[in-house]
């Protein structure tokens, strides 16, 4: 480990802001190894999982299980991977379970973790987990929360090969999740 | 192009709540297509540029240049490619310019667009851009903004890739900007 004692800062004070739900927004008053004192602003967020579900196409090729939904942040409709929250205390490969089967329908036989990754170290507190679903199988009904309006899609990996970084495929946390999947399990 | 007249939602009215400065925390309320209303998070943020620059180590080896802080986030050190804001109006290859050379004092021939993506679309309204430096050159010393402390570093293209999703290389935009080098430069 190399030192750090020249870069690390030290926290002093937090003030939440405001409790928006899916996180907090803070002031934190931070001390530098230099003595100099400033405040960052800190989303205090529960840590996020998604899911890499691969079933067969109608080609009988391999294929994303996907879900296609209206994002407010970028005021678009987006292709993303099944994610959602962890709950505070529970174990993320329970929530990738429930998120999997609330969204789609699908269970798994077993999941995998296969990346994990800070969302934003700049003012993000909170760690996305990667899952891959082992054999899934479709066993239920989509089950949303109230305000969700969500599309289950199946695209080829090919094709979200050719699509990432464009269109309804510009969502950070799932084009990371596909890294995993493509360096780890394909 | 698909319909998505069933999942798209209307904006009606938006509330800044707080300027954070890197981001305003905003309410926005918005319309269902089946008319339910709600009110959610959005955090209008100016768009973000980070800066592949690879130049050989002492092995001769490629290496990225990179650059170690501490984030006031999740209050760790991390390695990082330069990134910086972009400014208002601003063209984002004059900002992948000016950041590169403000945190590491190097300069390129050109700086060529590698991807985009969505930081995060479910709440945050803007894109960040991937750059790759054509033959960079060590042209002047670092020149940090008042609050940061950053150590300039170089980092085997084969050690990021052993050590990404662990310890220092976390940040989910460093390691998306390595896959469109992966993808599209190699």
């Amino acid at each position: 480990m190399e030192k750090t004692d020249n870069l690390k800062w030290v926290e002093k004070k937090k003030e939440v802001i405001k409790d928006f739900k899916i996180f907090s927004a803070c002031e934190v008053t931070s001390t530098a190894p230099d003595g100099r004192e400033n405040t960052f602003v800190r989303l205090d967020s529960p840590d996020w999982v998604n899911i890499v579900c691969v079933v067969k196409d109608k080609n009988n090729e391999d294929a994303f299980l996907m879900v296609r939904q209206y994002r407010h942040g970028s005021n678009s409709i987006t292709m993303e991977f099944p994610a959602g929250l962890v709950n505070n205390g529970e174990e993320p490969v329970i929530a990738a379970q429930r998120e999997l089967l609330e969204e789609t329908g699908y269970s798994a036989e077993k999941f995998v973790l296969i990346g994990s990754i800070k969302p934003n170290p700049a003012f993000m507190s909170n760690t996305s987990y990667t899952y891959f679903a082992v054999n899934p199988v479709k066993s239920t009904e989509q089950s949303l929360d109230e305000d969700e309006l969500i599309d289950v899609k199946i695209i080829p990996v090919k094709e979200f090969e050719n699509k990432m970084g464009t269109g309804e495929y510009v969502n950070a946390i799932t084009i990371l999740a596909y890294l995993w999947y493509d360096k780890r399990m394909k």
